[in-house]
């Protein structure tokens, strides 16, 4: 099942939009552009046509859009709706390994109906970012005939929507999640039991983000493991994530066909986009960078880990 | 200076010997063979001679002693004293990520001044076990030449012994710490900053462990980032660190030069003793491993971060 033609490389994120204020020890932003879809889209865009579907408030600015759509991403799914845009305030503890949210007003992505446009509906490379299972899966009944679905989820979904979400891992091909979530979800303390519990739910795709101790990948034909890219600057994790999605996603949806060795391969790239994002706050670094830091980063962490 | 002819593969640990007593969620046992040199030296022994410097009370038992003979460790050095040995009991946490000390009776070992046999002070390589810096300063004032040296350290002699920490530091080829420790040692909290931070402190080489997290390695001339092995054994972490030094020291011990690649691969093999110690209370499992075994899981371990 994971080896198949991908003839298409376009790839549909759906998710969220949002303002961000950020506070970590090292530095402040105000009402900064974020939210899963955006940092999902800035990083997979070096790789593959990202579609993007989400929701924000007639306050989104016009230079937002103008930033995302100059990086090549169609915005065709990107609905304006009546009142605010998804605002979150965070805080992040001395040492980043953890956050507090001040504030969230979840504003027009309170109720968010995804919908994907018709031109999108070919969509063969799917990332369902955070969001409700129940929303995650009318997004799978708008796309044809996706052949490789992603999906994130949080401890919220876990707790109080555990059948929609088991109803939607019998549906996706990989799910990433942290390490805290894969323990919440089946039980397991120990990561590798978590992992391969998590396959027997129904992926084929099992990915384990531990920040900055870097991923498990689990799949029923190899398992793997890759360190964070070392990096000393570590500015603001927020988007870490979702740009570790994109780079992953955009990556695969960029090769011919999803090998063991592809796959592997966009978890490094996903590993480097997750670099690039901490590295400043909110989406600058990520959205201003290109193809061959992604390339340089990726020949520097080969030698990281090679032995 | 890290590449260089290593004739002799004569390998000295200086550290305790102990009775342990350890709860586990999964496992206890009361009173079993336990210490930094025991640990260190059963997985060393698969690689190099190993030599060890330790001390016991008469209240140790022959069946201890012949253990370690039987795996061709020489105990020339085992000194037994008047009164009792040094026994240790604790108790790991649910997910065994940390463990409370519930008793410490440091008897013999409380005034542990290690001798270096004569015999023992052509030693080319030496491994300081966790101790007071001064005690681990005077052992290397017993051996004649050695070629590398590597020390571990605790909490209590960075912040009470710093000073003697710091004169170690500057007499030793490599430190090898966890990662707690080395933001203590450096005040970093980044694992990267701190790394490089005491490579300024005087070694050429600092290992940093991140137990379930697998390690980070640090020099002037490389770093390198390797994941735990992926056991989903884990039921007792005791020895672990000691077990990975011996690995890592012994392998390296058994090389014709301190290489890059060969210290690489001695990483590797310290991380599959690790994983071999944690999957059986107290010295069971790394006592009664052998090297095919050993090979077996360097070779899981190559394809479990090979991309």
């Amino acid at each position: 099942m994971l080896r198949h033609a991908a003839h298409h490389m376009n790839l549909l994120v759906v998710g969220s939009t949002a303002f961000d204020t950020i506070e970590t020890p090292h530095a402040e932003a105000k009402r900064c552009l974020g939210g899963s879809s955006t940092y999902f889209a800035l990083a997979a865009r070096m790789f593959a046509s990202v579609r993007l579907v989400s929701v924000v408030g007639q306050d989104f600015p016009t230079e937002h859009r103008s930033l995302l759509e100059s990086r090549g991403i169609d915005l065709a799914g990107l609905e304006s709706k009546p009142g605010k845009t998804f605002t979150w305030h965070g805080r992040y503890s001395a040492d980043m390994n953890s956050r507090t949210t001040i504030d969230v007003q979840l504003n027009t992505f309170g109720d968010f109906q995804p919908k994907v446009p018709s031109k999108f509906r070919d969509s063969r490379f799917v990332f369902l970012a955070n969001g409700a299972p129940a929303t995650q899966m009318s997004v799978l009944s708008q796309v044809a005939s996706p052949e490789f679905v992603v999906a994130d989820t949080m401890d919220l979904w876990i707790e109080r929507e555990r059948d929609g979400l088991c109803a939607l891992l019998k549906r996706i091909n990989g799910l990433i999640v942290n390490d805290q979530e894969v323990k919440q979800l089946t039980g397991e303390s120990n990561l590798i039991k978590a992992g391969k519990a998590v396959l027997a739910m129904g992926p084929s795709l099992v990915i384990v983000k531990k920040g900055e101790h870097g991923c498990f990948v689990f799949s029923p034909y190899f398992h793997y493991a890759l360190p964070a890219y070392p990096t000393e600057k570590v500015l603001d994790p927020t988007g870490a994530g979702d740009s570790f999605a994109g780079g992953f996603m955009g990556y695969l949806a960029s090769c011919d066909t999803i090998s063991i060795w592809n796959m592997k391969r966009a978890v490094a790239y996903g590993t480097v986009a997750a670099s690039l994002t901490v590295e400043a706050v909110g989406v600058d670094s990520i959205a201003n960078a290109d193809r061959a830091t992604v390339e340089r980063r990726y020949q520097d962490l080969l030698q990281f880990v090679t032995f």
